[in-house]
């Protein structure tokens, strides 16, 4: 809309978000702009927040918040003295780590790839954190690794690379079972999901 | 979740906008950082641009926007010196008044009231521009009064108060029309619709 330079800069922007078109960033502007300045100012702070504090964490490259301006920081979960240390768990991403952590019974560490392969989108091995997971796998001696990638097809593939990768440091190497949702109904599943939790059904204890 | 707080911070103030839950908030938020710092510098810009450059037009209360930090500003329908001023046309929000304008057939000017009368959450005519209508309504000679408020039940009163605010001062006072929606199925349509259809049904042009 002519006149109106900033506001449809903003509608652009907000319209990067995945599941915001542009008619939802536009509502989202007006919205604002309906609030008054303190709204906007305090979105505006709390997105400086989120800039200017949140790091990868040095070991595990999950998020990491920092207080002060200091060099590299540890996450809440690598602090952690009371997390056991002999079991590791590989994630793609830190909202991975987030919704397994929400789970609550892993009590183990982490390792975040920061994405997966994906050669058609140019993603090599070099694009994740695949170096430092191995010197980690060398090092610190773990006595279960745990892939949990996504279960899309670059997922599968950098769940094999991974495998592969610690299969010389490390024991046992598990992946996340796959098979039927909780409260999934058997109708409505997909027949490739139906087959995997068949493939893995498991003893009734009665 | 513990040891992230300017991540929660951002989830709550984003989880505000209307339509984006806590889910879509957190999601936004990874988004942002999976982007990188750039990415979230210009979401803040332009936010800035919204809070700092956009104020409402010192005539009709449209948004305008200011180049400069000067005081009373006009929007671009205002300052258009080929609009027709022999036509008003009253909305609740600058949103209406761009829905209006992207129809492409209204071409003269118009009023935004910036909300609608609602006595059950404290909005009075006292919240809303009302006073300069008023001012408007006796000062610049309308021929017409379009009353575009929302077709709500607090859209309703709104323009029945607009309509008799504005009786001594214009001749001809209209409203939006009901009717079916362009490609609307009858089958779909409410009832209330359907009835205010028939109720202003045209004769068929051959």
């Amino acid at each position: 809309m002519k006149g109106l330079p900033s506001l449809e800069r903003a509608v652009v922007v907000l319209s990067r978000f995945p599941g915001v078109g542009p008619k939802s960033a536009r509502r989202m502007v007006h919205h604002l702009l309906r609030r008054g300045h303190g709204e906007t100012g305090e979105l505006i702070e709390a997105l400086e927040g989120v800039r200017d504090r949140i790091r990868g964490c040095a070991c595990c490259h999950n998020l990491a918040e920092e207080d002060s301006g200091a060099g590299e920081i540890l996450c809440w979960i690598c602090e952690d003295p009371l997390r056991d240390r002999s079991r590791l768990c590989v994630v793609e991403e830190p909202s991975d780590l987030l919704a397994i952590e929400k789970a609550g019974l892993f009590k183990g560490m982490y390792h975040v790839l920061g994405g997966r392969l994906s050669p058609l989108d140019g993603v090599g091995p070099d694009a994740l954190n695949l170096a430092s997971l191995e010197s980690r796998l060398a090092g610190e001696g773990f006595a279960e690794l745990i892939v949990a990638t996504n279960s899309t097809v670059e997922g599968e593939a950098t769940a094999h690379f991974v495998a592969r990768l610690a299969e010389p440091f490390v024991p046992c190497i598990t992946r996340l079972a796959h098979g039927l949702p909780m409260g999934g109904e058997l109708e409505y599943i997909d027949e490739s999901t139906l087959y995997q939790a068949i493939v893995g059904r498991r003893n009734f204890k009665i």
